[in-house]
């Protein structure tokens, strides 16, 4: 006899999950990718993930949606319309054509660097920070840091997709930012 | 004595022009760098913005927006929730984990690729491609014979920016596509 584990997840969500393709063995042996291009593609389940995302700010003040580059652009700039609020992006390095501020972050070989406008926002606006997929944090983590050097109130970070496994939800908790995420996949 | 020209451009228009900085000498010596991430900052000009883009499909059917990497994947993401359409990214090589149809176009000196997935679309579809800039239109053109490669139906190119010098505007007419821009600027 089998036991059965309630999920308690919601059709929404459940369709969203559907939605995303996992491509085994990639960049490289050993990894389950879960692609968001086929939840994109999806008419019904991309407007459900904008919705689903900005549902919990429908009511409060946002003042700018921050995506980080390049896929957190893409639900980020459906967020910000959606909310009323300014977009602002988070680039790699060189990407940005103004005055920026860096913040650099481990890899697992080497570091890289991304950046953000030094006038992309004023001083205690009220941002929400947005990309696709949180693994080990390392890039959100970096996104915070340059957000909170220009003063933001980081009131929340999103995401899609969830690895638990890997800790970087738990790591941005430990900034003390909410963190969101849609759905869960174990393994890495 | 002086003449004045007059421009019928409207005040919605003229905020979103004026919205926009301008950089000199970016990335070399001579160029006029149109940055928009001004744009994308000011709440009500990035909400004009994706309004202006989508109005004239407000009526008519659009089964996927293709945004081209990386800024038009933020008003790309926004018109395909606002449109209730799919969203396909088109990449820089190398960056989709999936088969993927490919394009090289011709650079001032060298070339460059640019992807698609090749199951982002079903052959009939009828799709939007966005983008922030055109200029010369290499990426854009390249971009509309990846969608024709898939057999899409290409409604429509629109871009926030056109710098009608470079003639992009008037490649991408040549290939028989609507051609849709909302503001112009002299000089590159």
């Amino acid at each position: 006899m089998s036991t059965t584990t309630s999920t308690m997840e919601s059709p929404v969500i459940s369709d969203i999950k559907a939605a995303i393709r996992t491509i085994p063995d990639y960049p490289k042996p050993g990894i389950m990718f879960r692609d968001i291009t086929t939840l994109l593609g999806d008419t019904r389940a991309f407007r459900r993930t904008v919705d689903e995302l900005v549902n919990p700010y429908a009511g409060s003040k946002v003042d700018k949606i921050a995506g980080i580059e390049a896929r957190g652009f893409i639900v980020g700039g459906a967020m910000a319309h959606q909310l009323s609020a300014g977009f602002v992006p988070i680039r790699k390095k060189g990407k940005l054509p103004h005055q920026v501020v860096s913040v650099a972050y481990a890899l697992e070989y080497g570091s890289d660097e991304i950046e953000i406008h030094a006038d992309a926002l004023v001083a205690g606006e009220r941002v929400v920070l947005v990309d696709d997929l949180i693994a080990t944090g390392g890039t959100a983590t970096a996104a915070v840091e340059l957000l909170r050097k220009l003063g933001a109130d980081v009131v929340a970070c999103c995401f899609i997709v969830d690895l638990p496994e890997l800790g970087g939800a738990e790591r941005l908790r430990g900034l003390g930012v909410e963190v969101r995420s849609l759905v869960a996949f174990e393994g890495h």
